[in-house]
């Protein structure tokens, strides 16, 4: 329930805002409009800890794969390279040959070890990587990487897909004396579904912290945000969610700090505060950019017997393609959404329960209540509209996003590849 | 994996082509479009042996408490009273009061108790009945009660919602030197999920056959027929699927048969073949005509750990808006279609899959395989397809009915009540 960001966003912030992280990009046609970026290299100058969570797709990608092999190998990386437009997955032993090859190419340009490259790729399954392509694309984009707002741009838009927009938060806070900044871009906006974690998202941070903490906090954080997300109810092959910590922070002292910050501190609750909000724009601005939607629809579901079983609810309403077109079309259908939960093995009946939308009850202790028509109206035109569906059962609560179900959803994925 | 027809079935058979049934149906306006029929009765001459199967949904209806109600007080039926246009679910102690009275007023047209009668209701959710236009129609649906093809139909009319035709089939073996016969109707063609049993269906037979035996063959008919059924994954409120037997089947006999057909009899095999193909043919008929569907799909999946596994990957694939949306495209990206195994909670990885669509393998070992691009064009363009994926793991096999996702599947959900 944690999802309220403590700390404010700023989305101008990048993935080279915390200090010690370079960023380039190149368009080289592995998109099919080959003007778009789609090759990204994120560098460190200095051994970054390193977390990620991935994919629980058993249908896992070569450059999954490879991240798994790189971060059991060891705690620090150097960069990340990643690419749209082919996701290098079901591509058999070629496609791990070329995910290595990708890391090896990066690590030449970095200089760093191969292992010290993690690996991304999203775009469609079943095809061989452009190898040709993604090697000039991989030289071409060492070649611009840089600091500051232009490279940040660079590096989200050669990660996005069907995105409409490349996406990017970031949150400064003090922390003995200096600015620690964490910042972070993210890709939606199909194939959007726990568990993991979703999609590709890279967090850098210049806070001093050990890879082992680094991990606790983005597990729980991705927990809450991009585990709490839907767009399609279809886990990728190619999630990946990966945080990069330079310990690099100097920006008001002589050096950086020396000493990583403590587990149970109040430095890493900052932190983790910091790592909530960043993955919480990033996961509300993919359901933002759904493909095809016309909606942000929070998902609150309270009084359950337990926190799992809310889940569960919160995720059958989010997921049900009845609930969605009915949002799409600004129908309050509220026996969708009452069903939906009815079917995600809850243990309570309708007589317990209470659905208010926007604030507006409309079904009460199994019971349809008469609600302003003008007011009902009004929630449902918005662009966010929260539903908020109390079973009346329990202490179990859970949050979802999701987005509606439109036209232009079904457009996007019946002319995707062809 | 039962789910090819051993029996040929005849769709122009009705709830009345067995012995003892007579329907009849009314247009009340409980439908917006009045003309058409919405309120339908079925009755029995003689005490029916019935079983029945119900939604797993919490949120269950009130004619589906009413049902179970009953059924758990006694083993016979003397009919049914359905109507569309109104679910009568999330209407509290007035659902259940109207649900109640729908039963007692179908029972004094019939001339038997109240709990003799069988109440099925669909259409939308949370809003009270009319009970002054359902009244009028029961008793104007009584008046019309009759035998014959256009009994048949007109009942079938009036359970359908967004149906756009009525759905039939019936079977006719020989036993015991008389001709029995298994005949059934069925709607959908929204909110169309297991578990149970999805949607209404009304199944009558004139088998000499006790309640007991019934409900077995029942279960294991819905179960490898209306359980593998999706149209969006969402499991209604209101499913039931009835089956009623008068055991006045004569033709070519001078009296009706004496004892029932007895468990683990050929003459039980018989009778579970026939319900088995009705049940199957009035599935693929929910499917052909699946909300906006323009293909009907068949989830093959074999070479699972178990059938419980076979099943969630067959279930994963049938429900992806993403492999749905691409069938409407006539897009052969199978990637969409591994990859939902891939979240289905199986055992094995891409390595041991083969996927093959409409025969011709497209996927193998965790590689791409280059197929006759003329061939696939032309198994996508079908208005039948078939999936079939081997997982290479096991002896577990299961197959799964659904529909592709089309504009019209939104519009006509987006559009639904408002």
């Amino acid at each position: 329930m944690k999802r309220t960001p403590s700390m404010p966003v700023d989305r101008a912030l990048g993935v080279t805002a915390p200090a010690g992280f370079r960023a380039g990009a190149a368009a080289v046609g592995v998109k099919k409009l080959s003007e778009k970026p789609d090759v990204g290299l994120l560098a460190c100058e200095t051994d970054a800890q390193a977390a990620a969570v991935f994919t629980q797709n058993k249908v896992c990608a070569a450059p999954v794969a490879v991240c798994r092999e790189h971060l059991a190998a060891r705690r620090t990386m150097r960069g990340i390279v990643a690419n749209s437009g082919n996701a290098n997955a079901c591509t058999g032993r070629r496609g791990l040959a070329d995910a290595r090859a990708m890391a090896r190419l990066a690590a030449a340009q970095i200089g760093c070890p191969e292992q010290a490259v993690l690996v991304a790729s999203t775009g469609v399954i079943g095809r061989l990587m452009p190898m040709e392509k993604v090697a000039a694309g991989i030289e071409r984009a060492a070649g611009t990487l840089a600091r500051g707002p232009e490279a940040d741009l660079a590096f989200a838009r050669a990660i996005i897909t069907t995105d409409t927009r490349p996406k990017q938060a970031g949150v400064r806070f003090r922390l003995r004396g200096r600015t620690v900044t964490v910042a972070g871009t993210t890709k939606g906006v199909g194939m959007i579904a726990p568990n993991m974690a979703t999609t590709l998202g890279f967090i850098t941070t210049d806070a001093p912290v050990r890879a082992a903490l680094l991990r606790k906090i983005l597990r729980r954080a991705a927990d809450a945000t991009y585990n709490c997300l839907t767009v399609d109810g279809h886990t990728s092959t190619n999630d990946t969610l990966v945080i990069l910590a330079s310990g690099l922070a100097m920006d008001g002292a002589a050096t950086p700090a020396a000493t990583p910050i403590a587990e149970g501190s109040a430095e890493a609750a900052a932190l983790e505060a910091a790592v909530l909000a960043v993955c919480e724009s990033l996961a509300r601005q993919i359901a933002d950019d759904g493909e095809g939607a016309t909606k942000t629809i929070e998902i609150l579901v309270t009084g359950a017997a337990g926190d799992a079983e809310a889940r569960r609810a919160a995720g059958a309403i989010a997921n049900s393609p009845l609930v969605k077109t009915a949002f799409f079309g600004e129908d309050p259908n509220w026996g969708r959404i009452v069903s939906a939960a009815g079917y995600a093995g809850i243990s309570s009946g309708p007589e317990t329960m209470r659905l208010a939308l926007g604030g507006l009850v409309i079904f009460s202790r199994g019971t349809p209540v008469e609600a302003d028509a003008a007011r009902l109206k009004a929630v449902m035109k918005a662009h966010d509209i929260t539903v908020h569906l109390d079973l009346g059962a329990g202490k179990g609560t859970a949050r979802y996003l999701t987005c509606d179900f439109s036209y232009d959803y079904v457009k996007i994925n019946a002319e995707y590849t062809t």
